[in-house]
């Protein structure tokens, strides 16, 4: 059969050829190409079409070629399947007619279809390489396996390559893997170390074919070339927000089975968006093509991102995506699902750089146009003294326009009243014809803009980009999982959450605008129930703080959130009184995670809480390192301290560190903490004190059987914990019952059944330690969230 | 003559008279009012009617009146000028036309003319008054002087009123100023301890008219009515910026004797814009006509305001003012003024609340309108998805509409896209009546706007509350020199900068635009010279960052800013190259002034810092407290530690204080840095040492005739400084010279001789300690600036 001809190349002298990328070094041989899932959608689409590419451009480059469609079906079935297919492939502008179909002709002859089902097969085909190698006696240069099937398939059929298609060593393997990769963070995993198994992460390729779209390949180069005038402005400081955004006209009919699964944060933003927003953010590589830095730099700023939770998203779905999934999935009428056809993230970056800055990641199905770009909007610093509408009072922007909309075209603006960019690559042009278009309501002429001279397709690059190893453009385990670790928890916390119904087009009006506040984002308009029977899916919040008593004392209970707001309000009250009092607010605060979302609370409601006159001690201690994880002051440090504008000398961290050991008695940190604490705080008695309680009743770190009375008159003591660290050091109830006010806070369904004991049991602090808190002149309050209460 | 006839009132039954202000406790009785400068300008434009407006407020409530205007003229010349002014007074529309020509012949009546020149005539006052209260058998409530007289008058008269004009115990004595108060920080607390030592603080009234103004007055209790809505959004994260701003179109002429010498910052900035601008961000009173409190927390804000260098302002001068100024003083052609008519200041509160939110001052005299407002313009936090033309998705602002300009009349403004404001006042009305107007590029519809029922001179509200002794719209002593802390040094810096020269009104068109930069701003147009003889004014700034050798090593030189820039930019390039390579970098800083500069172009301009992997050390300290203004850690604090995220435990102050006591050898503080360092930083190396030199040569706190060598191995020792605080720790020799990278910071004029010395001795460390900095195998560098290189 024709198809099986292989042609030697190497003496073919043409013009072809991409001449930078052939500069770099790759051992020259035979490379054999197959495409797993060659007869498949994407394959037809883009595939073949970027492997003709990448032959057109090397077929004069020193290296040979086989290429191999895979697939389940029989040869014989599938071969003039493959054939039309190939049929279809086109060469760029620039090459003639005449070489194009010399070309095409080649690139047919070395094609060939092959079932690639069992392992036999996989084997028979290595075999047919080697023989193939064998007989016109070629040096092998590499194979590349390029995936192109559902990805419960990946691990499978990386392991028969792995047991039988590996190239003799000084040859390559690459496998390319196109998403999804997995649907969380611990899918993603499984199919990593699955896949890990078979396949080195040098040789696995994660496809996001955004990577391999102009316009966004070309972010790093632009900030790059343009570093000294970025610079000074890259910053939350000149940053108003960052918004990408990819917007869609189509719907999903016929795609259901597959959507209904993942929905519009699994499908873009998790992905193409989050790859955007990392090249936008990221610290620029000092070589972009070292894909080290470049992957360890993404790595980096995919850590510092602060959690997604559900105040941090909003979502929706088209109104008749409901029938379509009743339809397609063979659903009753009362059928709801929850897969967002729409979704706004707002992404923060805990760093000195963008803290506080907004990341908008905005994607949507049946939206009014289609259009993809990043936009980084600066604040407006110019103040006009009198005539408002000079074009430097206009907004100042960045725009990454990747397709479609109102230009048509991929491009990069740049506001003019900002400045000139530099031309990004030789192979891009300045755009100076401004027909009558406006972007963002402004029109073009208001930017500079350049273009690709050529427009290529994204499959094309990156095929180019896998041949010569450049894994920069690529997702790696790593970072692959440090993105589902980001998206995950806000995946997990949407889950029960109905997305707003919108009709879809240009009847969404405004329906789908947003609103942000600070930290949290939320749609901008009330509600619009389009159809009643959608509001099974909303839950009632209506109900407030309550009052009430609990082992006599006050007691106020609310739902966590509620509880936690009138928690950090109640602290600043007190602490707002104290200061005007007396200048000076001492609060003592547990450690544990309970009282993290009050220091959040704090950190990101609370701007007037008055830091600068605030004194931070602590209840208790574990005696580790204080830059150990399990630290309470770590722990305190990293979601409050580090956050507010307090004194160093205002901290005061348990001393559990002394002569380079951990809570020796000999070296008295007790006794000191206990010095410091009566030197600055008036009759040791702390305006407020947070206690939390264990499961165990436990107190402070004063747990039950630890002998409480034993303490004497010290404030401060050594105590053991039956848990580990065993070692603590705690405020005794000496201080704690001297405090002004002492906030206890019980939070979670956990502690329902200790809340019922404690709601019955006497005082012996003995056995439930938390019943010794009894402040002698001060105010004790419960703090406990309704599902400690109601169970 | 008719003037001096005493009519009691008390009988007199009316509907006059303001419910409210009648409402507060005064002691009822005979009440005299003395205008000094009662012939002048302003009493005859203000003052006269507006004690005629007091007058009828009050007559019907158990007070008095008799009225003097006094003057340097003999009485018989001016009474009839004072009775022309009389004349003029006018009442408010809801007096009937009947009862105001009855009340203005009483009032006509109960003033008169005397001299007040020499202390017999106040002596001769003194006696009248009491001479008529025995005759007529009355009570004395007050004495009430407004001195509407030139500035430098005031300490004599004060001194006449307190030695001949005091009221008998029981009544009260207010004595009101107008501005100018002093020319700067200096002469301001000349004039006001001039002043002490006649008066007391409380019976000082200081004027600012602004305070009296309808809308200005409003702006508390708006943000106190409002406070649930505001609270949430009045804050960096919520605004966008502040702008405060009085526009006029008149030119100085004619007043250019007195303009000349003061210009618009001490004419409008420091005071009327600044009063703004503390009502706008001060914490809100818990009562507001408690006056201590508004007082108290107006001066907290202005204490906490960032200094104000010449960086934060820009100044322009109309272009017609040289000559005005050459024809009112009779100055030759190549006379230049170097004062403003034209200022914008940007100001910021160094606070959490208000960090880094641009306020922005701005005044001028022949701009294209008058207009007078301050406006909050918040950030965009809306993201609209489709329709970008929504009316949400346009600016949201809350302007204080003092008056003139387009709209014509003092307003209150709320963007209808923010909220609903509840009424300030019963007095106010909504205004629902939408014209075709436009304020700030928006039609007024856009707008919630409320303004006063009827509009109110400012002079007439301020008597008013000066008979009522509420001092809160009066300017304290204390805060009269808060305000002129903040603009003395910007005034001093701008002394010898030339203006900018603007043609006035339309013709400025962008001329006097303004660029922020961060916490700078500019002028955001290159300079347009508009004729070339103002070119003497401006400074060549040509010089670059110079390169080359002193005492053998390299040395960097050029203007202390451009210095500080290079050695900032030198740090964070070793800190980057540290960190790619170990993942850490170890900074030991100096004490003292010189490195401050440095601190700040850290924090205000190297937002990518590393901070979070960079350890502080410190490389000497003081035996004081770490609290303390003197210790070296405090000052590192307050400049930089205090404004950059770095975690808690990269932070290390030397241990001068232990066992609570300081620096004693058995405490073994240095010991402990010393320990701490050896665990911490590789090879006791690190990676960058900042020093500074002093007059005498030492460097650290290693002094001339320290006997160095005697500290043997030890790289952290107590050594003894010449002058206080005597007691000192320091890192030696040993670690400093095992640095990577030293650098020696050297500044100013004063270093100049000893610059000069140290180029031309040799090494001596007992004579010259700085001459001990030798990296063994690191690389010591010298950064000084050109006043200490050239002197």
């Amino acid at each position: 059969m024709f198809l099986t001809v292989f042609f030697l190349l190497v003496a073919l002298c043409t013009q072809g050829g991409n001449g930078k990328e052939s500069e770099e070094a790759q051992r020259p041989g035979h490379v054999s190409v197959v495409i797993v899932g060659g007869t498949g959608d994407l394959a037809k689409k883009y595939l073949w079409q970027g492997f003709f590419q990448l032959y057109i451009n090397q077929v004069s480059s020193g290296n040979t070629f086989s290429f191999y469609g895979g697939g389940q079906s029989p040869t014989e079935k599938a071969t003039p399947v493959l054939f039309e297919i190939l049929k279809a492939v086109s060469c760029s502008k620039d090459v003639s007619q005449e070489r194009c179909a010399l070309l095409k002709d080649q690139f047919l002859r070395l094609a060939q279809y092959r079932q690639l089902k069992s392992l036999e097969d996989y084997q028979d085909l290595a075999k047919h390489i080697e023989q193939q190698l064998q007989e016109e006696g070629m040096t092998e240069a590499g194979r590349l396996f390029y995936l192109s099937v559902p990805a419960f398939a990946y691990a499978d059929i990386a392991e028969k390559i792995n047991s039988s298609c590996r190239p003799k060593s000084g040859a390559w393997l690459r496998v390319v893997l196109e998403k999804p990769f997995g649907h969380d963070y611990r899918s993603a995993q499984v199919l990593a170390s699955q896949l890990r198994s078979s396949l080195t992460e040098e040789e696995m390729y994660r496809i996001d074919h955004y990577l391999g779209k102009q316009v966004v390949s070309k972010i790093l180069p632009f900030r790059i070339q343009n570093k000294n005038l970025l610079d000074p402005i890259w910053n939350k400081h000149h940053i108003e927000r960052v918004e990408i955004v990819l917007k869609e006209t189509l719907d999903v009919k016929g795609r259901i089975a597959f959507y209904d699964q993942y929905g519009v944060i699994r499908d873009v933003l998790q992905n193409h968006l989050t790859e955007v927003m990392t090249l936008l953010t990221m610290r620029l590589p000092k070589n972009v093509s070292r894909s080290e830095e470049v992957l360890g730099n993404k790595l980096q700023i995919l850590s510092s991102m602060l959690p997604l939770g559900k105040n941090q998203a909003v979502i929706g779905q088209y109104q008749t995506y409901k029938a379509e999934v009743q339809q397609e999935l063979n659903k009753t009428k009362d059928h709801v699902s929850h897969t967002p056809t729409f979704a706004a993230v707002l992404a923060q970056i805990d760093d000195a750089q963008y803290e506080g800055m907004p990341i908008l990641l905005i994607s949507g199905k049946m939206l009014d146009e289609r259009v993809g770009y990043a936009r980084i909007l600066f604040k407006n610093d110019i103040f006009c003294v009198q005539n408002h509408n000079n074009v430097h009072c206009k907004p100042k922007q960045i725009v990454f326009y990747f397709g479609h909309g109102s230009l048509q075209y991929p491009a990069i603006l740049v506001s003019k009243n900002l400045f000139k960019p530099a031309l990004v690559d030789s192979e891009w042009k300045e755009v100076t014809e401004h027909k009558d278009i406006n972007v963002f309501g402004l029109p073009i002429s208001d930017f500079y803009i350049q273009t690709p001279m050529e427009q290529k397709e994204a499959y094309a690059e990156l095929i180019s980009h896998i041949f010569f190893g450049r894994k920069n453009s690529f997702i790696s385990t790593e970072n692959l999982l440090a993105s589902w670790d980001l998206w995950t928890p806000l995946l997990s916390s949407l889950a029960s959450t109905f997305p707003r119904i919108y009709p879809g087009g240009a009847d969404n009006a405004d329906v789908l605008d947003i609103h942000l506040k600070g930290k949290d984002i939320s749609y901008n308009n009330e509600v619009v129930i389009i159809s009643t029977d959608q509001l099974g899916g909303t839950s009632t919040n209506g109900f407030q703080v309550m009052q009430g008593k609990f082992r006599s004392s006050e007691m106020v209970s609310a739902w966590a959130e509620q509880l936690v707001d009138k928690l950090a309000a109640d602290i600043q009250e007190a602490a707002e009184a104290a200061i005007y009092e007396g200048g000076v607010f001492h609060l003592a605060l547990s450690g544990g995670s309970t009282p993290l979302a009050l220091f959040h609370r704090l950190v990101d409601h609370h701007f007037t809480f008055p830091w600068r006159n605030t004194h931070v001690w602590m209840v208790d201690e574990r005696c580790v390192l204080p830059t150990e994880l399990e630290s309470n002051f770590r722990s305190l440090h990293d979601h409050l301290l580090q956050h507010v504008r307090i004194p160093y000398y205002n901290i005061h961290p348990m001393p559990v560190h002394l002569n380079q050991r951990l809570c020796v008695e000999e070296d008295g940190g007790a006794q000191m903490y206990e010095k410091q604490l009566i030197k600055l705080v008036n009759s040791s008695s702390f305006h407020f004190v947070l206690l939390g309680v264990g499961y165990d009743g436990h107190t402070a770190s004063l747990f039950p059987g630890g002998k409480v009375d034993e303490l004497g008159d010290s404030l401060v003591a050594l105590t053991e914990s039956p848990s580990k660290p065993h070692q603590r050091m705690s405020l005794t109830f000496n201080v704690i019952n001297r405090a002004r006010k002492v906030a206890l806070l019980v939070m979670g369904k956990g502690k329902h059944e200790l809340i019922t004991q404690l709601s019955r049991v006497k005082d012996n602090p003995d056995k439930w330690p938390v019943t010794g808190v009894k402040p002698t002149n001060g105010n004790l309050v419960w703090y406990i969230d309704y599902d400690a209460l109601l169970g």
